[in-house]
């Protein structure tokens, strides 16, 4: 069973993520970030969440701004609170009182090369624990995120929120040196929870079913009203899928450069996605080496039926 | 028959484009650019195919570099004369004297609202003729541009070689205040001129058909070998065909920004694809308004048979 | 005589740069492009200049926007009419019709390597020119211009207004090929008109003294309001000093940058005034080759005399 | 007695810098950083410094690398060590074990108010404080950095090396919300030890001035050869000058933009040293509110007795 630390922003697909994992995978710890919400919102509800389905895994707060920008909203789809929708039970724990970014570089020495980074929000406390710690790569099996895309972006023409919310962050990790793997919106927007799901999840009649379903709910109305989706995309599920169910899910070995400089573009992963059959013309620029997986295929229903059925068996 | 003026830099599919024009068309002007080959060179490969198909129209020379930027390369897949691969004829007349910068300035009054600039090199000419004259934007009827991609590029990751080869003139189209039709890589890749096609231009017996064959079959050859395609793609037909076969070609009117500032982006035209079935969540920037109509469905296949239909009524 | 053409924004220091320019110079003509004011007040105080001193030089109107990006403001400290503060004559004659571009290179062509262009507004008719005439560098005598600062800006921390109205353009212009004779801010500012020399102009009782007088009193007020000055910069004079009086201006050869593509920066003049005794350390980056001699030092008091004189003598 | 802790890439200057600082404050603690050497050599150089001195202060290590970019070089003025041209006694004692970011933030607590963080390296130790306690700003009592310039760079036309070897951070610091007090190459270029400073230090007859001696003469030689200086300059003490001796240094209150965008002038600090005297003109853009104190003047020969004075006091 992989070891896997989740660092994300609670968040209505944040949570699906969250359970999705913790029923599968060995999870020691959840870290939070700024991001759908203020800090204090993500880790009120990352703490709710272990309070509700009963996760005895520690709950670490990190960074409340980006990396260097200035906080650019406080406010998403995903409400007020970071997960309006339901009623959050008060939390019953509090948070482990070390930084998030401590939290990750302690995992990881913990079991060296065995552990696997699944970062879902803005990429902050990553690129810290990176620079606190140079080894962190070498220390880690691997790092999974869901952010980016490789068509359009939800924020601006090309950015996807989370990358776009700390860009400086982001271009840390993907330089970190080992392959990073990118879930981007061009397939978890193909992972829509809608109301047959809904049903399913209310159906349990147990408390973490009757939260999921209402939060799930809030968030397709939500996603459907505003993008015209069919449904509540479980973006950071697919950061965990490659972990649990593998075949849904197919990744390409390419070079994804996270744009800086340009005011229009700044927070997009400019993936190079070319294919060359034989050395470029003189027209065509070299290509850099690839140092990320990036998720070109998935089987989003699938993905959407393994990630409810993880979420049913809490209340089993 | 619609007015057009033909701004190139021939160029194998350039050369297409023309000949497809030019059937169909009222094509009044070619102008020519810095692009595919250095400006002497595209110029002699406009007056070698008027001659070659006894075109009678007039050809004037203009930009040879860059708007702003210093000229990035002098070669191509179109090899080093920009158009390799078949033995154009010798000139038999010269270029007009005229810069093609005053020259789309003058065929645009010649008849105001009814010229169509359909620009299929780098924009340069395009852009010095629109701070020439302030009103060429409403003295034409509309501007057709190959160039730029929706998805990948060719250049670099995202940018297409026209556009990268002068991003700033192409910022000034883009932003000259009446929508510019856009056939991207997108679409202009799924128009490819293969080995039967190459037979029937071949067939003709005639001199077009022989001179073109030959021409499509190396620039197919060059296509297949580096890029992995099927054929020769006839980008720069597809700026035509709107005007000859619209029912073949599908655009969406969107916001599209010149990337100039981004030393990784820079020359990219980000589309803004994003759909929005409601106002935007905090979340969402608002979406500039449209200054684009960007080609996003092609029937490729009867785009090319009616190209070489043109191509193969000069030799009848 | 010095063959000379003015481009330029008329703007209160604008009109005594030409009268200075006129009086001892062979000033073949003068191009206006916006800038203090838009294209039509500029132009018309150029030909109105002309009417009051009695100048038998064609004006020609060029570009009314700048070469790329949009046009950013339309008024600034020279007033509405970007002449305020003097009655200036109704205009006793018109444009030539010519666009300022071809202008300059006309008059370039007419006596190859004897003309020095002088252009003291934004940079947009010389970008223009150059790339409709790539052999304008070698067909001139010089480029000298008012723009740019080694220290501080005016319209931002570190950008002179001149070239901020038009960046892209002056990067064509410092890009050119030939070394460009630079008149920044850190002299110009150096250059003041006062109460006495006001005075002096007044005190000839004829037209001419009387509207300048009336134009510099009103620049001087406003500049000493806003900036604190002590007098009225006479900005655009300081680049016709160096073929007039060039014992009281002194230059240096270094390369200039001109900035794009960042917002903060963009538009200002990077001059590399680094002095390097020996190859530099491995800190430090290798200079770029010189492409600007820029002024470092001027006799600003004695600038103004003579620029008074010659002032003068039209009402002699 | 003022109470300091020193972020520091010792450097011949840093050196100089602590051993003035120690003798005059209360230097709780030093940190050190990539910069003018790897980290590894910078932290040796720390230790032996204190070694050779005797004093009593931890050492604690911190970043080796950028908070976002690739380190750039590995190399400067400073020689292989970092601190070439004596021998430097080998330390006998170790690091503290804490990584600087978390010994910034320890001390901050321990005394609320009272500390002054004085960082002469680059800014990367700061940055990671900051972002793993955002409340630092509250806790510190001032921040005093030797890094940037108003005027020429010396890594770039206008950057200087501690702040381009890591604009990021140091964009954070000047975004920190409490002023920044800057110590940049305008001014500490004009504290120059030459050999009669070198000719005091050796003539203690004591290890410290022997070493010290030894070292600036190093440094003064290279500083001469390379940018013709007449002296090795004191840049770092230059940021521990206020509080010590505050009547030989005068700040101005200004915005500083650090660059991050733009590759040519990326790691530069744009002052914004513009002076309105009324509310700007429709041509001046509205300033930024200052979050700076930069330090325009110095009394250069002043500040070279004292940091002299106080480095010969160690063998009294």
């Amino acid at each position: 069973m992989t070891r896997v630390l989740i660092d994300c922003d609670p968040g209505h697909d944040d949570a699906m993520a969250i359970l999705y994992a913790a029923k599968h995978l060995d999870l020691c710890a959840i870290t939070t970030v700024h991001g759908n919400a203020p800090l204090e919102h993500t880790t009120r509800n990352a703490l709710s969440l272990c309070t509700l389905a009963g996760l005895n895994v520690p709950v670490s707060a990190g960074a409340d701004r980006p990396l260097v920008q200035p906080q650019l909203q406080k406010q998403t789809l995903h409400g007020k609170s970071g997960i309006d929708g339901a009623e959050m039970p008060e939390p019953d724990r509090d948070v482990t009182g070390e930084h998030a970014a401590l939290t990750i570089i302690r995992e990881a020495k913990r079991s060296p090369g065995e552990l696997v980074l699944i970062a879902v929000g803005p990429m902050t406390n990553v690129a810290l624990a990176l620079r606190l710690e140079p080894k962190l790569p070498e220390l880690l099996k691997g790092i999974s995120i869901m952010g980016g895309s490789t068509t359009a972006g939800n924020v601006t023409p090309t950015a996807e929120f989370n990358l776009w919310a700390d860009p400086e962050a982001a271009a840390a990790v993907f330089d970190c040196g080992i392959p990073v793997m990118m879930a981007g919106l061009n397939v978890t927007r193909q992972a829509l929870i809608g109301a047959p799901h809904v049903a399913r999840l209310h159906g349990t009649g147990g408390p973490v079913g009757k939260v999921m379903g209402d939060l799930q709910d809030f968030y397709a109305t939500r996603s459907s009203a505003v993008y015209g989706l069919a449904g509540a995309p479980m973006h950071d599920a697919c950061a965990v899928v490659p972990f649990v169910h593998p075949e849904l899910i197919k990744h390409r070995a390419c070079h994804v450069h996270m744009e800086l400089a340009s005011p229009q573009v700044r927070g997009t992963t400019v993936c190079d996605l070319r294919v060359f059959k034989s050395a470029p013309a003189a027209a065509a620029r070299t290509q850099l080496p690839a140092n990320a997986l990036v998720a070109l295929e998935i089987d989003g229903a699938a993905v959407v039926d393994v990630v409810v059925d993880a979420v049913l068996s809490y209340d089993a």
